[in-house]
């Protein structure tokens, strides 16, 4: 059971990340975070023939390293959370389908780790289920020539441009555990304010990334200061700068405890990354192999984990539509309560 | 709270769908349901100037009317759970972007509508949420364009295709109400026998029907006697037939109180319909115009409502891969205990 103030959710009995792994590819095994990673492919086919096989590859590593690392096995977890950027998230359902673990897909663009985190925190609260997956994956390579140009013509990027990352994570959520402690979360609604540049996802981001924190604040009545980081999914350069005015706006200033992990994933000026790293394994990489270890180990106490999505298709994009975006935070915790 | 048998979950406190709603396209209204519809347009467009964009409007459309019925407002909403079969659910997020209603994606293919429910009604009965929507879309235009053939080709159908309906679909979930009410839910996994046809969608989704039907049953101890009807979401006729013989070896008859969305929606011979109806909306349209309306007046007591989901992409399938599916079966009665 948890506790609904306005559109944050705290439980009462904070269920547990048992256990998180993550897989990265190429570049971000060159990046600043290497070490974080539970495995890094340099490889980008992952051994496959294609892309998108390569994609649900990877996620099934990210998967199944989770579970080995608690010695459990497919038939110990009651269902799985889980979804992509892929058209019709394949790189998900191909990577679970032997599993035969109850599935539910999800679609949050790169909102997703933070969507699947708050649903199954509040499934599992709510004593529906004691162990249960959440995951998700990007491509470089798939995302590429989905949402933008086949990678042979060598496109040129704008300065506003993230890159997509080849990283994919998975946790386990439990009812009983040692933490961190997922302990409350805010379902996010689509903001939309206009931005139709779908080279500068941050910016279209960021309103979403407000809206969700301002609320998380208000409704909690907590601040900035009794976090030790406010942490969203990929708002890279961009965004990140506007997402410090737009809640300065609102009375929050975050800037000092602020980490983006689109800005963190890569060395953007040695790896000429542009505006930083996006994609769904971005932000669960990320969670799952710096802050998540982090907060078990007790050196961070309470993070806000906001992950970012934006919610176009290039289809209504060139019919000239505008980019909805959604932002969902997930607080947790090192201690209990 | 919610009770687990296996993969089952039955409800203390069974939430009430309080509400519900379906628009549909020109073609459903000239069908034998066309009665069952709250609104049908004749303009494939929808008064918009996009296939998109029309479906975007008729599922706004759908939660709109279902509000509108019990006088209710997107403010007094809770959250909403909503995807569709369009890239990147398009047809979903830009229906409710104006509606600042928190918002969960989900990705279910046709099976979407059933997603919706067993999710939603999984978390108000866990305490979380009073007032939630589950809402869903499918376009004939969109779909055609964007899974086969652009649709000025006027390509040839095969027999066993099945026709994506224009229909959308919404209901309210409520932790108190008049009915009808969600007993329980049994959540599905992805299942992939082999089947690589693209246009026999029917065939590679009732290997999942079935695990999930018979998953219900084993799990419950219920027959299909127990139940009026056990509704299917779009198997068509091909799938339905696969069906019975695949329930028929895991020793239950389902035969003589099946019906198929899909075979329900069009008359398959007159509408020149091949193997039935398909599409998020198909299943989403008889569930809230014919199904839910019978089982609040009492006519029609208990009913399993499988819809099922193809999860694959166009672009893995010309890559080879088969076809992975789901099902999730909601258990539907008009008497809450």
């Amino acid at each position: 059971m948890s506790r609904l103030s306005g559109r944050t959710y705290i439980h009462d009995k904070p269920p547990s990340v048992i256990s998180y792994a993550c897989v990265g590819g190429k570049k971000e095994g060159e990046g600043p975070m290497r070490e974080y990673f539970d495995k890094i492919s340099d490889d980008p086919y992952f051994t496959t023939e294609s892309f998108e096989k390569a994609e649900s590859e990877m996620q099934k590593q990210a998967i199944l390293l989770a579970l080995r690392k608690i010695g459990k096995k497919p038939e110990n977890i009651d269902f799985m959370l889980g979804g992509d950027l892929l058209n019709q998230c394949v790189g998900t359902s191909y990577s679970s389908r032997d599993m035969n673990i109850p599935f539910l897909g999800i679609y949050g663009a790169c909102s997703t780790m933070a969507e699947g985190l708050l649903i199954s925190s509040l499934l599992v609260s709510g004593g529906v289920g004691k162990n249960v997956i959440a995951s998700t994956s990007s491509h470089f390579c798939t995302a590429e020539r989905q949402y933008r140009f086949p990678l042979d013509y060598g496109s040129q990027r704008t300065p506003t441009a993230q890159w997509t990352a080849t990283a994919a994570g998975a946790v386990v959520i439990a009812d009983a555990g040692q933490g961190p402690y997922v302990k409350g979360a805010t379902i996010g609604s689509i903001v939309d304010l206009g931005v139709t540049d779908i080279n500068d996802m941050g910016a279209a981001m960021a309103p979403a990334a407000c809206d969700t924190i301002k609320n998380f604040f208000d409704d909690t009545g907590k601040k900035p200061e009794d976090f030790d980081l406010v942490v969203t999914g990929d708002l890279g350069l961009v965004g990140s700068s506007l997402l410090y005015q737009l809640l300065s706006n609102e009375g929050y200033n975050i800037k000092p405890r602020h980490k983006d992990c689109g800005l963190m994933i890569y060395d953007a000026k040695r790896q000429d990354m542009h505006a930083g790293g996006s994609g769904c394994g971005c932000a669960a990489s990320m969670l799952t192999g710096y802050f998540l270890p982090k907060i078990k180990a007790g050196r961070i106490k309470n993070i806000l984990f906001v992950a970012t999505g934006a919610l176009m298709s290039p289809t209504v994009n060139q019919q000239g539509e505008s980019i909805p975006s959604v932002a969902h935070a997930v607080w947790i915790s090192s201690e209990r309560s």
